[in-house]
């Protein structure tokens, strides 16, 4: 896969504008999943966070653009998205660190690293379980190249002690991410995000502890739409994903820190 | 521990009065966890039925009088709850069958035999790590001296091909509850149940299939009571949970069958 052609990008808003990112117009794109796993992270000033497979940046940005001050590093496996990760952090006048590697074969000045948080929004699909994507870097992106527990691992071994890892995936993955913790990682909390109030989770966002002892915990869910169907026109988010997308705000619903 | 006296017992209705069980005053008493259990089995008349740690017989009495003619048993591995479970059994002019063992050292009769539906309602809490009971007997129906994975065993093995296992227990061990399942019992759905809406679960109701292989499912929480907060005087369940404690109803929340 070679780099992205200007003619083959876009400038897209998130957090009503206040981060720009340029993305590819066919591949992997952003939508809200990245911008609310930024929004569950309860980083702080002069913390240290690392997003693992940040893609063209999403999710580091809108953290590093509601929480000003951390340092942020993101590690991306694909060259096109990581030099994209590098140019919309230029973009958006922010001092994000972007590494090309493989999360399981991190550099040795990362692996010397320790962090307050990490975050990751890993592929959603099974390799094999879907049809090949036309665009590799797409099929790479939204397929499970890297085995889950993988991204587990390297969370596990680059968090500082207390720190805590948030990671976004789709909810049928939830018992792989359970076990994945067990045993290095604890204070496990599942909050689900569902479509529509009633309906089962699509997604969640799991939060675990290094060194954390406290019992699970399974929130409410965080319901994404009013309503109880799909309404053709119009913005139908609830009023908290509304200020969470739109206004940059933190997203309740896990344990206050 | 030995048997009940009547003056140690009161008869307690259930399901309006549909079910009327005998219970210690002091020790383990049902609650509507056994209940809630019950209205979760998709069990239909002419099918097998084994409970796991029956004890006075409350879940599987309230099914039995839901759905005529199940073909029932139950396990309990105290006597003088098995000695109530049968004679509650007598009280409810049910066709109970009533095993007095350890759900790890069933009898060859129980090892010969399999079931379309195992539902268990285990102790809620670790061995070890709650203060002993007064009471031994209570001390054994609330603490955890059979480790959870055993009763997921027993459970795995007793059933049927395709036969269900529904289990209520409290939120903080799901991850035990599915890792136990990983590799025996799939297409695992997950009921929360939380006492208020916006409230974390407290309990949650696991089904999982012998030979499943459908995703697993998280679905929308079971609510308990109406409004925000505890009021002092009258009764607060929300309509679904009133129509199953008082009428009887299925519980709604999980797949269709």
């Amino acid at each position: 896969m070679t780099q992205f052609t200007d003619p083959e990008l876009s400038l897209n808003d998130f957090l009503n504008g206040r981060v720009r990112l340029w993305q590819p117009l066919s591949g992997y794109r952003a939508g809200v999943d990245p911008v609310l796993l930024a929004a569950a992270v309860p980083a702080k000033a002069g913390q240290s966070v690392l997003e693992l497979g940040c893609g063209a940046g999403a999710a580091i940005l809108c953290l590093m653009a509601r929480v000003p001050g951390l340092n942020a590093t993101g590690v991306e496996l694909q060259s096109p998205y990581a030099d994209l990760a590098t140019r919309n952090a230029d973009q958006n006048a922010q001092a994000l660190t972007v590494v090309q590697a493989d999360l399981s074969k991190l550099p040795a000045e990362l692996k010397q690293q320790q962090f307050d948080h990490v975050i990751a929004n890993p592929p959603y699909y099974l390799a094999g379980a879907h049809s090949p994507a036309a665009d590799s870097g797409r099929g790479i992106a939204l397929g499970e190249d890297t085995p889950l527990r993988d991204w587990f691992d390297c969370a596990a071994k680059r968090l500082a002690p207390r720190g805590y890892l948030h990671m976004i995936q789709k909810a049928d993955r939830l018992p792989d991410m359970l076990s994945a913790c067990a045993g290095r990682l604890g204070s496990v909390e599942v909050l689900p995000l569902a479509a529509r109030a009633g309906r089962k989770a699509q997604l969640v966002v799991l939060r675990a502890r290094k060194g954390g002892r406290s019992a699970f915990q399974l929130h409410a869910p965080l319901i994404l739409h009013k309503g109880v169907r799909h309404e053709k026109d119009g913005e139908s988010y609830t009023s908290q994903i509304s200020s969470v997308l739109r206004d940059g705000a933190a997203l309740n619903g896990f344990s206050d820190q």
